[in-house]
């Protein structure tokens, strides 16, 4: 048997904002009016899923090559159907990457690993039909 | 044209930690050894978009419909595949709704809406072939 992973809302009152709890005990908040105070909308969770997932297994696999990272960060975007149901129909993930002489094609393996083996949300947005891009960036930063 | 949503993740260094901004501007923290104080894991926050969107849903098809609710809570747990990619294969959502006379047939036509119609995230986890499946439980609560 698979691992199960669970997550917990409550409704907060008036203003769709829900507090919520994630299994390993994580508290987020989750609003139908999104904002730094609020919280984030859940379209907006379901991207950080994708780009957690796949944000590690990059990281892990550049170390695992003994690339010498100091920096990554990952931004995403998705493009929403403009009929309900609004799923994402289009993703597009940038792959940020510092650190000194770190090889173009190890960055690329690690992304291509990440997006076609180990990213389970990625692997999914696949599944549900969505376009799912990816693009890097290498910075070089000399300690 | 749809929407656009977004996010960012920085990496923290060592232990895959990494701090996210949603588009919105609310903040989290995302973790390969998740807890309450290092972040959720990437899989937790798509069950938590999953849930947020379907919970936004039915409180507030039940407010359309002028059910005397006081309170919702969502249960939300899914079953990860046991090989790599760990993608979900089933998702199970309870329903806590409280209230006064609340109408079961209301808050089933409200979860039905949702999960067929409204609910982005919802429909396309059953896109990527997960098997999600509602239950719900009403509670009589005096004011």
């Amino acid at each position: 048997m698979g691992k199960t992973n669970t997550a917990r809302l409550v409704w907060k009152g008036e203003n769709l904002h829900f507090r919520g709890q994630l299994g390993s005990g994580y508290e987020f908040d989750v609003s139908g009016q999104s904002g730094p105070e609020t919280g984030g909308s859940a379209m907006e969770f379901l991207l950080a899923g994708v780009a957690g997932c796949t944000a590690m297994d990059v990281v892990h696999v550049l170390r695992k090559k003994r690339e010498n990272i100091s920096g990554v960060e990952i931004e995403i975007s998705g493009l929403r159907a403009d009929e309900i149901p609004a799923v994402y129909t289009d993703v597009d993930i940038l792959y940020i990457v510092r650190g000194h002489n770190v090889s173009a094609s190890a960055v690329e393996q690690a992304i291509e690993l990440s997006q076609t083996k180990y990213c389970s949300a990625s692997i999914m947005f696949k599944q549900a039909g969505v376009d799912v891009r990816t693009n890097y960036r290498i910075e070089e930063e000399t300690a």
